[in-house]
């Protein structure tokens, strides 16, 4: 029996026999000679049919024994693989026909419904453009686990029927049949998991892990489950951490992005105040520079009102560019979009400001000049308002900005390290003290920082890792004290016994001997999707949720027997 | 400052100062002088400190700075990887005390509790036993997926929120806070995912997939959640799938078990029939022969009503041993346990059979002993019983024989391929025809094959492989043919439509252009236990659920506060 081949292998094949097996994805029928695109798991490649009793259909299954033959040279196809070769088909065999398919499968099915494309997932997936994310998905993940193993780390699979988590958001909850009453959480995160791992002194620990939060579905998050590389060291420095993270994200990229290249490394570090300064986020995109320059030397000086009272006067200065009306105007509309009353400007001339808010400025060009370093054609765009909405509007110009002038290259990656997050925040709903990140994470100066009288003053050694204005990592030296558990869970208004009832495994852990610790986690869907430049996040998995948390598939979520209701202890409530 | 090194690595360092951080797993003082063995990832050393004001305890965490010294040759520790060194310590710094410990780390851990080992895991986890199966585990998933991949197979990650599937296990199942009255359930394996990759061209698929059934606990089984090696192949022959996993076993285990050899490569197939009749079951331990004999011949021939009345009569010969009188009583005892009435034998000598049923087959001593080619000394184990039975108690006698004569060789890997296992059985309870494997095999002979007149001799191409007794692989050549699927659902009393209610997604794919598939999972953790010699399934796991199928750490599961309910669309029932 002949052996079939892959298509891609036809191209070491030229003038022999092969045998190939795949799908008909599409059919030009001349009358007596047709053309058939054939495609299988390796690629697509041209059959040519010289036999009118042939009749084919779009995606049957066929066995084709043919010829493997180059094409004429002004017949070669420079957009596929195989456009120097065809096929000159001997036999065809229908393995299993198809009923016409909803739709084509050789477009990149971004205008198409997306509920039908997911109803027929099987069909859609065979696009080489999801089947190219499938394959590299799967190598990504191998060049991470076999880097992580070289550099003496160990993958740990954690459970995934477990307790009620701190991570914050909400459980997926799984009753016990057993001990009925009672339920199961699917784990948020495996944060307590890997830290008791290292009070069981496994040093260097990984895992590609599963994620399950009940969060409200959005277009441009997964819902339900996501996956993250989540890494643990014990004795760990922190410049030890960031080299980790910096070398296997370096060593591993390439693997799926191999025409991208990293900016900087090792990757700057900002602390969270200055990137809040200099970028008005804590995800700075890093790819253009565009700094938020601060005015406040202008404070009482312009015969703008909003300039001489507001908290905060910053700028960003575009260097020698021309805006045009539309431009600016698309500006202004997207400063309001994002809360703010207005978006001052005006522009660098030779003899001074013109346009926009110029007349209020006028006395003040010297010194902006000298000061901003200006120069003619320079533009100029203004926040004037507290410092926190400043800041924040002024950075989403900036990013807006990146994208009008064409400054956020897909190929470059800015990789930077936010680190010294504020410990608390104030909740916006109660007023109250509440945790800024991770309430394991390690104060900046321990246990004593927390005696600091202005307590939103506390930083954490806490670290996120931002790239091209994603935050694709986020991390920090753990606490690893009992007492001071019990202290930063006070300080937001807990008592220790509640501490002590919810993390108790933890507490209890911290008493025999726990190292300390620090570590990260990066979430693989968000970073995968910038290496590869896919906006749909549901393209990233092969069987997605929809947009409203629905397998339209599988039919899930579904109704279920009464006595599997039973079963779990459980009825449905009608309120 | 002075980096850390691994305990390991002081092996190359002899001479030289170094700085270790880690636990102290023992303490020794003779006044003055104490020894400490300290513990890290790596290993285990010996530090000589010379300074009485050190006090340290058991489990401390600490930071060792001292020198690497050889030992005096009469000083060497054999039985430890670092026992021809010590570090002589400088200075000793605690980085963190502990409580004292509720048991000892340097033992196996097997006599304690295993609940209160699973409470204080992060204990029990120092263990050099339980460190070095995390080390294996990993080691193990890390090859089989670099395997899989130079075989050219991509790991596809499929959902964990899913609907229903037909495993036949009860499901865990997740009440849906958006869609109320709706539940997602945990995939008991992804069958049917992996089986609609094929559908879309994935063409080689695979993934460590977790399966989740919630089952009674039993002790040798994990509950909850489980791991498999699940693979899928397009356009196969079955030939192919099987060295597929011939491949990647042979070329895989070393990593774990490198002295252990398989005996037989390609690995022996055997038919179901042929293994019930020759091992009376589907998982023969083939490290040893001892086959079941077949004594038809002799019916009616013997003095012994129940050998001429039998419908089945067979035999067990063992070549020269002499079974003491503790061994046949305990052979005797096994065999009624496993529900036979009794365990007729008899011994061969020179001049005829002796003891035991001796006297009822003396005449046919010369026809057995030339069928059977009996010698001197032989031993001979009968069952006589309806054909199922006398195999099945038999087969389980073979097994205790191989335990008594030692012949269970833990170094051995004897796998074997039990193919064509009956489609159809009939179910115990109700007398109606049932599956007797998986309902998405292909019949062999395809689905005319269901015309057979006596469904219980119809085939399956389904597979498993038998490792040293053990099921460690279940695979099939699927159906892919929509009517062949409905046609084998209503063989066991299913309608067209309750077929389509259930599997409606594969039931419409199988329209759209399906290839011939087929593939297998392997059971992770039997697997590794049969290669790492391990007894207790719940040590295979880091943090595993005790066999009531509560964690005993983390408190799982647990009661949820009333909102959590309420959010959840469910209330706990009083019935």
């Amino acid at each position: 029996m002949q052996e079939r081949v892959l298509i891609k292998k036809c191209l070491e094949l030229v003038g022999q026999e092969v045998l190939l097996k795949g799908w008909v994805s599409n059919v030009r029928d001349h009358g007596g000679l047709a053309f058939i695109e054939l495609r299988d798991w390796s690629g697509t490649i041209q059959v040519v049919i010289n036999d009118p009793t042939v009749k084919l259909g779009r995606e049957w299954v066929v066995a084709v024994t043919g010829i493997v033959q180059a094409r004429d040279q002004k017949l070669i196809n420079k957009n596929t693989q195989t456009g120097a070769i065809e096929i000159v088909s001997k036999s065809i065999e229908v393995i299993n026909k198809s009923e016409v398919p909803p739709f084509d499968t050789d477009t990149d099915g971004r205008l198409l419904d997306e509920n039908t494309r997911l109803k027929y997932r099987y069909i859609d997936l065979r696009r080489p453009r999801l089947q190219n994310i499938m394959r590299l998905r799967h190598k990504y993940m191998l060049a991470v686990r076999n880097w992580m193993d070289q550099a003496g780390f160990t993958e740990v699979t954690t459970p995934l029927l477990t307790s009620s988590s701190p991570e914050g958001a909400r459980d997926f909850i799984i009753p016990s049949r057993i001990h009925k009453g009672k339920f199961y959480v699917l784990p948020q995160a495996p944060q307590q998991f890997k830290q008791m791992l290292m009070v069981a002194g496994v040093d260097r620990y990984f895992q590609i892990a599963p994620c399950a939060r009940d969060e409200d579905p959005r277009a441009d998050r997964h819902y339900g489950v996501f996956y993250q590389i989540d890494v643990e060291i014990s004795f760990p420095t922190r410049d030890e951490i960031f080299a980790t993270a910096e070398n296997l994200i370096k060593e591993t990229y390439k693997t799926v992005a191999p025409q991208k290249e990293i900016i900087t490394f090792p990757f700057p570090r900002i602390s969270y105040a200055e990137s809040m300064d200099s970028y008005g986020i804590d995800k700075p995109d890093l790819r253009f520079e565009l700094k938020l320059q601060d005015l406040g030397f202008l404070k009482g000086k312009t015969e703008f009102n909003i300039f001489n009272q507001a908290e905060t006067l910053k700028c960003v200065v575009v260097k020698s560019h021309e805006f045009t009306r539309a431009q600016i105007g698309e500006l202004e509309d997207f400063a309001k979009s994002k809360g703010a009353k207005g978006l001052a400007y005006t522009k660098v001339t030779e003899s001074g400001f013109e346009t926009g808010i110029a007349k209020f400025i006028t006395a003040n060009f010297v010194e902006l000049k000298e000061k901003l370093n200006l120069q003619n054609g320079d533009t100029l765009f203004f926040s004037a308002d507290s410092y926190e909405k400043a800041c924040k509007v002024l950075g989403q110009v900036r990013s807006k900005l990146g994208d009008i002038l064409n400054l956020k290259d897909q190929n470059k990656l800015a990789f930077a390290w936010i680190c010294d997050f504020p410990f608390f925040e104030t909740n916006e709903e109660t007023g109250k003290l509440d945790f800024g990140h991770n309430p394991f994470s390690m104060p900046i100066g321990g246990k004593e920082a927390f005696d600091n009288p202005d307590p939103l003053k506390i930083l954490s050694n806490q670290y996120d890792l931002a790239l091209n204005g994603y935050e694709i990592l986020s991390g920090s030296i753990r606490n690893h004290e009992p007492e001071t558990m019990v202290k930063a869970f006070e300080m937001v208004g807990y008592g220790r016994d509640e501490v002590l009832k919810r993390f108790g495994g933890m507490y209890t852990a911290f008493h025999y001997g726990a190292p300390p610790h620090g570590g990260f986690a990066i979430g693989i869907d968000r970073y995968f999707m910038v290496l590869i430049d896919e906006p749909n996040i549901r393209d990233v998995y092969a069987f997605p949720l929809n947009s409203n948390g629905v397998d339209v598939l599988m039919n899930a979520p579904s109704e279920l027997r009464p006595e599997q209701l039973k079963e779990a202890g459980i009825n449905l409530r009608n309120d």
